[in-house]
C-alpha cells in the first residue's frame, strides 16, 4: 500500500473519509444526475439513464421470460381506493402527493393559483404503488380458474412524499418495475413470490455483479398487508445493507379488499392469492456503492451503457484524419465482437477536448475499456488499453498495456467478461470478510457496532423468530442501537444455540445490519 | 361486393355504420385498452401495450440513432415554472392536475383527506409537457458554444385534464416521447426541427405503415410560443385528418425565459434556439383508424407483439401430443427466420379453449398470420395459414390456404413483409383517393363537407397564408363549417389561382380536413 499513496485520485473525496459525500461526488462527477430544483425529484443525466435503460431491458426480458405480460395503469388513484386499504395506507404512512384542482387561472396580481372552481370531488393520490388500481383491473379480468395464473408487470414511475431524499436511494419521484400476479391458490402464489425473488437474486449477481443475499424479512419488516416478504440485501462498501428489491406474497387480503374472485374448477367461487414484487432506480445507487471506487464509478460491462471507449489523440494537424480512420475501423472492428451474449458497446469518442481531460471523465463514468490511441498508435498498428478495475500499478502511473491492434481485437470480448467476473468477485470478497459471526450476546453486538458512524459490516447470527410483542422488545433494542434485521437467508440451515435477543433457542439464521 | 354479403364479420359494428362506435369496440375486443374507473385515464392492457413497447424500441433507435440522449426529468412542475411562460401556459388552456399536498390524514370519520397540516407551499403541477423543467436544466448544463447542440429525449407520462377523452387519442394522462434540443443558431435548431419532423414520416410510413403528409402548421396551430410548427397528418378511414406527431422550433424564447445562454466562439453570450418534437401513443389510435376493418385490429408486422400465431387443433386425446410437437418444431423453426430485419416473433397458444374461438380472438387482435393446424396437417407435413390482411374469400369463406411446411417456412419472410407493404399500399390508396382538388370558393368547400356527420376526405388547396386578423377571420369561417387547415406540405409547389379564402393570389399549397 506504501507505493501507492503517490497515486492522485479523480475525486477529491475518498471513501475512506467521507462515504456520503463521496457517494454524492461518483454521481456528480460521472453525470449520472443531479438535483432538478424540484422538491425531492432528481435529474436522471444520460449516463445515469443509459445505466437504467440497460437495467430495464435485461431485466425486461427475464419478466416476459416468464410470461408475465406488461401492462400500463393510471398514475393517479382515487382516494377511495385507499379506504379499501386501511392496513395498507398506514404503512406508507399516508406521505404521499395529492391532487385536488384541474385547473390553474391567474391570481389577478400576475401568478397562477389552483382554480379554486376546478376543485375535485374526489382527490386523486399519484400512485407510490399500484395494488389497489391494478387489484381493481384483474378483478374485472378474472372470472374463471381458467383465468389464473394472472401474472402483470408495469413500468412506471412513482411517488412517495419522502423528508429525506438521497439521490437513486431515496427520492420522492423514481421509477420502477412492480410485478402483481393472481393465483388460484397459496403454492402457485409462493412459487411466483420466490421465481420473482431468484429472478432478482441471479440478475444482482449475474447483471449487476452485485451479490445479494435473498431472504425473508421479519414480521416488523414486511410490506403493509402482506402475508410474507422476501429480499435481496447487498452490502455496501461502508458495510451497510441496502435492500435492492423485495417480493410479497399477499395472501387473499388484497384480493379480499378489491374483489379479486374466481369460480374454481368446482363451479365455487373463491378468492385469489396475489403477488406483488419490484425493483427501482436505487438499484443504481447500489451499483454505484458497490463497485465506485476513489476514481468514480466502474460500471460492470454488463450494464455499461459504453463498454469500450476509444480515445484519439486529436492534435489539430494534418496527421487527425489518418488518426481517425484508424480508431473508426478500431470500432467497426469492435462491433463485430460479441461479449456477454450481445454486440460490444464502444464509442469513438471525437469531441474536442485534451485527451487526459476526456480519459478522465471516462474514468470516472467507469467505462469499462479506454482505449487511447496516438499517431504512432495508428501508424504501428497499436492500441493503448486501459482497465478501470485495474487502474493503477503499484508504482502509482496509470496502467495502460500497449498491445497490437489485432491481438486486442481477439481478446476484447474476454476483456469486457473479465471485467465483469473481476467486479462481482471482488465485491463477493470483501461482502464475506465483513460478515461476522460468533457474537453471542446483546452486548456483544452492541460493541461490535459501536456508537460511532462505523459500520463495521453485518453480523450473522440465530434466532427464536420472535413475533407480536416479543418481536416488537427486539426491534426496540436494536433500534437503541440504529440496527436493523436484514433478513432470513433461504434454505439456510438453523444454526445451534440459543437467539441472543430472546435466549431462546435459534430457529433460524439473520443477519443484522446498519443500512440505507 | 355482393357475394360479400354473406360475410359475417367478427365485430357487431362496422366502419360504415358508426365509425366513434367501431373504434371502441376495436380496441375492447383485441384487448387493448379499457377504462380505468379513474377520469380519463386508461389501462392499457398487454397487446395495446405491447405494440406500444414496439413502437418506443424502433422510435428509440432513431433517437439514438440521431445522436439525442435520453435523460428522465421530474414529473412535477413547480408553478413558479409556468409563470415564467405565461404564453406557454395560455395555450395548455390552465388545465393540468395540481398536487398542493403532500399527506393525506383521517378525517374521524374513517375515511381519507389531504392533511391540511401538509399543505405545500408552492402547488406542483403534473407535466402537460416538459419545456419549462429541462429549460431549466439547460440552463444549467449550456455554457459554451462546445456544449452545442444539446439533443435531450425523455419517455415519460404526462397529463392534461381533458374534458372529452378518447382511448389513444385523447386521455387525460397519456405516455410518449418528447425531445428538447438547445442550438447555437436559427439554422442549426430549424434542421434538428426538420430531421425530427422526417424521422416522424418515415416511421409512420415505414414502421406503421401509415402514410402521412408532412408540413408545416399554419400560425394559428402553432404550439403555444412556438416560431413554427410541423405535423405528420393522417388520414383516418372515416376521412378525418389525425394529427400524429409534431416538431417545434421555439426560436430564443424559451431560451429567454430559462436563461439557456451560452458563450459563442468570440467570447460573446448569446441565447441558445430551442426545438422540442414528441409522439404518443396517440399513434396507436391512428393505427387502428388506418388498418382496422370490420373484423377488428391490422396490426402491422414491424409494430405487431406477434407475427405469427401458431394454433393447434387440440382434441384432447392422445394425438394431441404428437400435434404439439409439431407445433413446437414449426416454431422453433420460425424463429430462425428474419423479417423486416428481426427474427419473427412467433406465439404458440395452447392455451385451452377452442381453436375456432381463438382463432377469432386473434384476428380480433390483428395478429398478421394466423397458422392453424390439425392432426392431419402434422401428421402430413401441412400448415394452414390465414393472413389477417386477406381474411376472406370472395364466396364468404375464410381464406385459409394449406400449404407445405417447408414451402411455408420458405416464404414466411415474404409473407410477413407483403402484409407490411400491402397495409401500406391499401391506406395510401384510400388516402389518395378521399384528397379533393379544385375546390375554388367556400361555397364549394362548404358544399363538400356538408354539413351533415360524413367525413369526405380532405381538400387541397392553395392559399395566401395569411397571418394575424386575416387569418383570424379565415379561422372563424373554417370553425363554422368545422373544418381546420393540416399543414402545408413540404416542398411542394405553390398552385396556380387565388386563395378561395381572401381572394388573394396563392402562395402555398394546404390540407383542410375535419379532424380529430
Amino acid at each position: 500500500m506504501s507505493q501507492k499513496t503517490a497515486i492522485r485520485h479523480a475525486l477529491s473525496v475518498k471513501r475512506a473519509d467521507d462515504f456520503a459525500q463521496w457517494y454524492q461526488e461518483v454521481i456528480s462527477e460521472a453525470e449520472m444526475a443531479e438535483e432538478s430544483g424540484v422538491r425531492g425529484c432528481m435529474v436522471i443525466k444520460p449516463w445515469g439513464y443509459g445505466i437504467w435503460e440497460r437495467i430495464q431491458k435485461l431485466m425486461d426480458a427475464r419478466i416476459k421470460e416468464a410470461g408475465v405480460d406488461n401492462c400500463y395503469f393510471p398514475l393517479f388513484i382515487p382516494l377511495s381506493y385507499f379506504a379499501k386499504e386501511a392496513e395498507h395506507v398506514e404503512g406508507f404512512a399516508k406521505e404521499m402527493a395529492v391532487v385536488t384542482h384541474h385547473r390553474l387561472v391567474g391570481d389577478g396580481k400576475g401568478s397562477l393559483v389552483p382554480d379554486p372552481e376546478a376543485k375535485l370531488e374526489e382527490p386523486l393520490v399519484v400512485r407510490p404503488t399500484s395494488e389497489t388500481v391494478i387489484g381493481a383491473a384483474m378483478a374485472r379480468w378474472v372470472q374463471s380458474w381458467r383465468d389464473l395464473p394472472l401474472l402483470t408487470n408495469q413500468w412506471a414511475n412513482v411517488v412517495r412524499w419522502e423528508m429525506r431524499t438521497r439521490m437513486f436511494l431515496r427520492t420522492s419521484e423514481f421509477l420502477w418495475q412492480e410485478g402483481h400476479t393472481a393465483h388460484a391458490d397459496r403454492d402457485d402464489a409462493m412459487a411466483e413470490t420466490l421465481r420473482a425473488l431468484e429472478m432478482y437474486r441471479s440478475f444482482s449477481e449475474d447483471v449487476l455483479a452485485m451479490p445479494v443475499i435473498a431472504g425473508e424479512k421479519p414480521e416488523n419488516e414486511r410490506f403493509p398487508g402482506a402475508v410474507a416478504t422476501y429480499s435481496i440485501e447487498a452490502m455496501m462498501q461502508d458495510g451497510k445493507a441496502l435492500q435492492a428489491g423485495t417480493s410479497h406474497y399477499l395472501g387473499t387480503g388484497f384480493a379480499e379488499a378489491a374483489g379479486i374472485r374466481y369460480q374454481d374448477k368446482e363451479g365455487q367461487q373463491a378468492l385469489c392469492h396475489t403477488t406483488s414484487w419490484g425493483v427501482s432506480t436505487r438499484l443504481i445507487g447500489g451499483v454505484i456503492m458497490t463497485h465506485g471506487d476513489d476514481d468514480g464509478l466502474r460500471v460492470p460491462p454488463a450494464i455499461a451503457p459504453q463498454q469500450v471507449v476509444i480515445l484519439p489523440m486529436l492534435r489539430d494537424n494534418d496527421e487527425d484524419a489518418a488518426l481517425l480512420a484508424y480508431c473508426e475501423d478500431l470500432r467497426r472492428e469492435l462491433l463485430k465482437v460479441s461479449a456477454l451474449g450481445e454486440p460490444l458497446r464502444v464509442l469513438l469518442d471525437k469531441r474536442p477536448g485534451k485527451a487526459t481531460q476526456k480519459r478522465w471523465a471516462w474514468v470516472k463514468k467507469g467505462v469499462p475499456l479506454i482505449l487511447e490511441i496516438g499517431g504512432r498508435d495508428a501508424a504501428g498498428g497499436q492500441v493503448s488499453v486501459l482497465r478501470r478495475d485495474r487502474l493503477w500499478r503499484e508504482d502509482g502511473k496509470v496502467n495502460f498495456a500497449a498491445m497490437a491492434r489485432d491481438a486486442f481485437l481477439a481478446q476484447a470480448a474476454f476483456e469486457i467478461e473479465a471485467v465483469q467476473r473481476a467486479l462481482h468477485d471482488e465485491a463477493l470478497a470483501k461482502r464475506d470478510m465483513n460478515i461476522v459471526r460468533g457474537i453471542d450476546s446483546l452486548d456483544a453486538l452492541a460493541g461490535h457496532f459501536g456508537d460511532d458512524n462505523r459500520y463495521p459490516g453485518w453480523v450473522e447470527c440465530g434466532w427464536s423468530r420472535p413475533t407480536g410483542a416479543a418481536l416488537e422488545e427486539v426491534v426496540v433494542k436494536l433500534k437503541a442501537l440504529k440496527l436493523t434485521i436484514r433478513n432470513t437467508p433461504m434454505n439456510a440451515p438453523a444454526p445451534a444455540g440459543t437467539c441472543l435477543f430472546t435466549g431462546a433457542p435459534a430457529v433460524e439464521m439473520i443477519y443484522v445490519a446498519r443500512s440505507y
